[in-house]
C-alpha cells in the first residue's frame, strides 16, 4: 500500500528513500534537469529527474517514482513540502495522459467553462479546491453522525423506492413490472421519520438522499442530501439547543467557531425589515416604514425605504430590473442633499444610527405592502452582491420563528400550508380557525437561516388525530383523498403516536456557504448541470425498447 | 427534553422524583393497584398506579407519568430496571391506542404473520429485538465510517439518478421530462468509484444505496445498502488487510472478537470440497472424490461423497428434493455397516479423521463433475439447516481467491465474466487468451465469505486501455457498444487512470448473520415483502394520468 504521500514530505524526511505515486501537475526543463510537480491526494512535491527525455511523461500522467528526499535550493513557501524535493532514481509511467482539455488549476476551482469541467469531471476533481470540497463534505457528515450518536440518536435508512404522494414539487417516478404501478423517489423522508416516532425510536436522524423533479433553475439539483432529524417528547427549545450545539460542535474541528445560542427573529419582523424570510444579518441597511409620512407624496398606500451608505447610480439598471421583477411599483433613489427638509429629518435618524456620512435613500412605494417589502428586500440582497457588504468569513445563524400557518395564494384565492400539513397550530391562535381568519393562525414551525440562505425548516408535528383531520379539512382534502394519500400514516395516530418534532437541513447549501462556492455543483462529486443533465455520463439517456417493454411502457411521440 | 429513561432506572435512583414518557407494553390489575410495564427506547420499567381506572390506559398508548422511584417487593431479574418501580403520582394519556392487531413481543421479533407485521411496521418496530437490530445497524455503519476516516479514506456520495448501462440484472428506470430519456438507479457505484480513482481521490468509501430490479426470491430486496470501497496504488494483500482490520475493529465494540488475518481458500478447492464458492467452514463433512474407485460401480464418470455423523432417513424426501433441484443424478445414502469392505476402507479414513463413530455416507454420482459437486454441496448446506451443525455465535470469515475470469454458459455456449468486465487478468494465465482456453484464464478477484454467505466481492481493476479493449473484444462487445455504454468511463483511461482495486460488501447480509435473523427484512426499517411490495404504504401504487402525461408516458393495456 502507498504509505508515503509526496505533499506531506518535509525537512524531517531529509535523505529518506521514498516511493511516490501521483500525477504530473506541471513540468519544466532546465538544462539537463526535468522538474516535475507531482500531485497526489496530499498535495504537491517537486521531483528532479536528470537526463530524462521521455515523451510519455506528459502532464496528468500517472507515475511511480523512487528517489531520495533532498533540500531545495530555494524553498517554495506556497507548498507544505516546499523545503524539499525528491531526486528521482527510478520512475515508471503507470498511465500516460493525452493532452488534457482544460488547465487544471492547483489552487482554486477552475475558471474553465463549466460544461467541459463537468464532461471531464474526473479531471476537474483533480483540482485542489475540488478535492478539498469533497474532503470537507466527508468530514462534516462524519462529525454530524458522531454528534447525533453521542446524543443518543440513531441513523435509520428509509426507503428510496417509496410511495408517490404528490404535493408541491413533482415526484420522480419509478416504473415497476407490476404494470401501471410505480414507486416514487422521496422528496423527503417526512412520513417515514414520523412513523419511526410512532415506532418508539424517539431520537432519529439520517443523512438522506432526496429528489425533486422541479423546474430547473440556475442552482437546483434533481437529487440532493438532507440531514433529517426527528425526536419525540421534546419541544422547540430542545430542538433549537440540539441543532445549535450540533452546528457548533460539528464546525469547530473544521475551523469555524460558532456562538450559541443563535438569535431568534420573528417572521414578521424579518419580512418588515429584510423583505424576506431568510435575512442576511451580516450587514445592515434595514428596511423602514415611512407610509404615514410619505404615502401622500407618492400616492401609494405603502412607502418603505433603505438608507444606504454610497451612491448606486452606476448600477441603476440592474437595481431597477430586480425591483420590477419583484413587483415593485415605484422606485426612487435619492441623494440625501436632494431630499426635502422633512424627508431629511426622517432619514437622518437612521443614517446617524448606522453612522452613514453621505446617505443615499432607496424608496419603494407600492399599493401592496408585501410587494413594497419584497421588492426592496430583493434590492438589499442585490446590493450585497454588488458591493460585498457582508464578511464572507462570518457565519450568521438565525432562527426565524412565529410563522403563519397558511399562505394565501392571491391568484387561486386559497390558503395552503406555509410549512406542511403536519405542523401544529399555535394554541393561542386556534380561535382564528373558528372565525375564518386563517391569515392570523400561527404555526409551531421554525426555519434556520445562515447568511441569507434557508438552511433548514422544521416544526412541532400534530399527533392528535382530530387536529390532523381538522387540518386536512381546512385544506380541502377530502376524506377519500386523505385515506388514499396518507392512510398509512394516519393509521399511526390511532396507536399511540407520541408528541414529536423535527427539522431537516440542506447539506449542499451549508457546504456552499462554508466553501464560499459560486455554485452548488462545486460541492457535489458528480452533479447534473443547470439543465438537469449529467454531462459526464450523458444521463438521462435513451433506453432500449426491450427495457420499456419490461415495464409495459410507451413513450408518446 | 426527555432526560430520564425508564429502562435505565436502577437502585441508584431510589426515591428520585422522575418524569417518564413511553408506551404501555403490558398492564395488570391487582386489588386497588394497576401495574403497567412502561416501554421506551431504553427498555421497560414497572409503574404502580393506585385507585386508577381509566379506559384510555390501553396497551400501546403513549403516556407521560410523574412519580417516585421505589424498591420492588420482588425484583424482576429479566429487566435492567427490575429492582425498582415508579409509584405514579400524576399521569397523562398523550395518545390512547386502539386494540393492536398483533401481540408485541418484548423479547424477540414477533411470531405474528409477517404480512400484518409489515402492514403495521410502526408497531412491529416497537419490539425490543427490532429496535435492537436498528440500533446495531446504526452502530455498525458509524464504526465503519470512523474506521475508514481514520485510515485516510473519504466518503463520497455518488449519484442515484444515473445512467442506464444494462448488464446482469435489470436497471430500475426513472422517466424524465425530456421525452424518451431516462435516468437509471445504480446497481452499484462501480464506474463512479473508478472515476474517483481517475480523479485522484486515492481512498474512497461509501455506504451506498443500490437497486436491482431482479426477479424476486424469498430474501431479495429491490433496494439495499452496500459498503463500497476503492483504493489506488494498492494490491490484493493491502485491501485484504484493510478489510480484515475493518471487520475486526468495527465488530469488536459490538461484542464480536474476530481473528485476523482471515484464512484464504482457493476457488477450486472450495468447489471441490464444499460444492459452492461460499463455503461455511464452521462445520466439517467435506466432499471427497471417489471417482477413481467407484465410477465403475455407479456407471457415472464422477462419484463424490460426504461422510456424515448421523442417519438422515427421516429427512430423505427433502434431501432428495434438494439434490434433484441441483441437477443431481444419482444419490445413495448408506449406513456404514451396509457398505462393502472396499467402500468401508475408503470412507473409514474420513470417518476416523472427523472422529465419527457411526458414519453415514451420502454419495452423489454424476456424469457432470460440476453437478456432482453442486448437488452434494446443496445437501451439505441443507444438513446444517436440518441439524444445526454450525455454532450460530461463531463468525468464520474466509477469502475465496484464484477465481476463473470467465464463466461458461452451457446453454448459450458463450463465456461471460465471472466477476465483471473491469477485472484484471492473472498475468500467468494471459497466455490462454491466445490459445482460446478461456476456462483456464484466472482473474485478480476475490470474495469475502462469512458463514456460508457471500459478504462481498472485489477485484484488481484494469487500468491499461489496451487490456480493457481486449476484454470487451473477448466478450463480443462491439466498438460502438463500448462507446455508447462505457464511453464516459473509457475516456478516463486516456488521462492517467491509476492502478486501483476495490470491493463492496452487502450490509443487510452482514447484519442478518450478526443478529441471527431469519429474514433480511428484520434488519431493514421499512422493507418490501417477498413480492416487492411495501405493505405499509402500499407502494408501488397507481399514479395519476397527469403525472404520466408530464413524462409523456403511456402504460400499455
Amino acid at each position: 500500500m502507498k504509505t508515503t504521500y509526496g505533499g506531506n514530505l518535509t525537512i524531517k524526511n531529509l535523505n529518506e528513500e521514498v516511493t511516490l505515486y501521483g500525477w504530473i501537475a506541471n513540468k519544466r526543463k532546465f538544462k539537463q534537469q526535468l522538474f516535475i510537480d507531482l500531485r497526489d491526494s496530499s498535495g504537491i512535491v517537486q521531483l528532479v529527474l536528470t537526463n530524462v527525455s521521455d515523451p510519455l511523461l506528459t502532464k496528468e500522467s500517472c507515475i511511480k517514482v523512487k528517489g531520495k528526499v533532498q533540500k531545495r535550493l530555494e524553498a517554495n513557501r506556497e507548498l507544505k513540502s516546499g523545503e524539499v524535493e525528491v531526486l528521482v532514481e527510478e520512475y515508471e509511467v503507470l498511465n500516460s495522459s493525452k493532452q488534457i482539455p482544460f488547465e487544471i488549476n492547483n489552487k482554486n476551482s477552475a475558471t474553465a467553462n463549466e460544461d467541459i469541467r463537468l464532461e471531464y469531471r474526473f479531471l476537474d476533481l483533480r483540482q485542489e479546491k475540488m478535492l478539498e470540497n469533497l474532503r470537507l463534505r466527508h468530514k462534516l457528515l462524519l462529525n454530524v453522525r458522531q454528534y447525533f450518536d453521542k446524543n443518543g440518536f440513531i441513523e435509520v435508512e428509509t426507503p428510496i423506492l417509496a410511495k408517490s404522494t404528490p404535493e408541491g414539487a413533482r415526484d420522480y417516478l419509478v416504473p415497476t413490472r407490476r404494470k401501471g404501478r410505480f414507486f416514487a423517489l422521496p422528496q423527503s423522508p417526512q412520513l417515514f421519520k414520523q412513523l419511526l416516532m410512532a415506532a418508539g425510536v424517539e431520537k432519529y436522524f439520517q443523512v438522506a438522499r432526496v429528489f425533486r423533479d422541479e423546474d430547473l433553475r440556475k442552482d437546483r439539483q434533481p437529487e440532493f442530501t438532507q440531514l433529517d432529524i426527528e425526536m419525540s417528547f421534546g419541544g422547540q427549545e430542545e430542538i433549537f439547543a440540539l441543532c445549535e450545539n450540533m452546528w457548533s460542535e460539528v464546525l469547530k474541528p473544521l475551523g469555524w467557531n460558532i456562538k450559541t445560542p443563535f438569535p431568534k427573529m420573528d417572521f414578521f419582523y424579518s419580512m418588515e425589515h429584510y423583505g424576506n424570510d431568510k435575512p442576511d444579518t451580516r450587514y445592515g441597511f434595514l428596511i423602514e416604514d415611512y407610509s404615514k409620512e410619505l404615502s401622500t407624496k407618492y400616492n401609494k398606500k405603502f412607502v418603505k425605504a433603505i438608507v444606504f451608505d454610497r451612491q448606486v447610480q452606476e448600477n441603476f439598471a440592474i437595481i431597477n430590473e430586480t425591483f420590477k421583477k419583484n413587483n415593485g411599483q415605484h422606485l426612487d433613489i435619492v441623494e440625501f442633499d436632494k431630499l426635502s427638509d422633512t424627508e431629511k429629518a426622517l432619514f437622518k435618524v437612521v443614517a446617524d444610527k448606522e453612522k452613514i456620512n453621505t446617505p443615499y435613500v432607496l424608496i419603494s412605494a407600492n399599493d401592496d405592502e408585501d410587494d413594497a417589502l419584497k421588492s426592496l428586500g430583493a434590492i438589499r440582497t442585490l446590493l450585497n452582491d454588488l458591493y460585498q457588504l457582508a464578511d464572507p468569513n462570518q457565519l450568521n445563524f438565525l432562527w426565524i420563528v412565529n410563522w403563519p400557518m397558511f399562505e394565501y395564494d392571491k391568484e387561486t384565492k386559497t390558503y395552503a400550508p406555509a410549512h406542511h400539513a403536519f405542523t401544529q397550530f399555535e394554541e393561542s391562535t386556534v380561535k382564528y380557525l373558528e372565525t375564518g381568519e386563517l391569515n392570523k393562525v400561527r404555526a409551531k414551525s421554525y426555519d434556520l437561516v445562515l447568511n441569507g440562505f434557508e438552511l433548514g425548516s422544521g416544526s412541532i408535528r400534530i399527533y392528535d388525530p382530530k387536529v390532523q383531520k381538522k387540518m386536512f379539512d381546512i385544506l380541502g382534502i377530502s376524506e377519500k383523498e386523505q385515506q388514499s394519500r396518507f392512510g398509512f400514516f394516519l393509521k399511526s395516530f390511532d396507536y399511540g403516536l407520541p408528541p414529536h418534532n423535527g427539522i431537516a437541513f440542506g447539506i449542499e447549501r451549508v457546504l456552499m456557504i462554508l466553501t464560499q462556492s459560486q455554485s452548488i455543483r462545486d460541492v457535489i462529486a458528480f452533479p447534473k448541470n443547470a439543465k438537469g443533465v449529467d454531462l459526464l455520463t450523458s444521463a438521462p439517456s435513451d433506453v432500449t425498447k426491450e427495457q420499456l417493454d419490461e415495464y409495459g411502457l410507451e413513450v408518446r411521440k
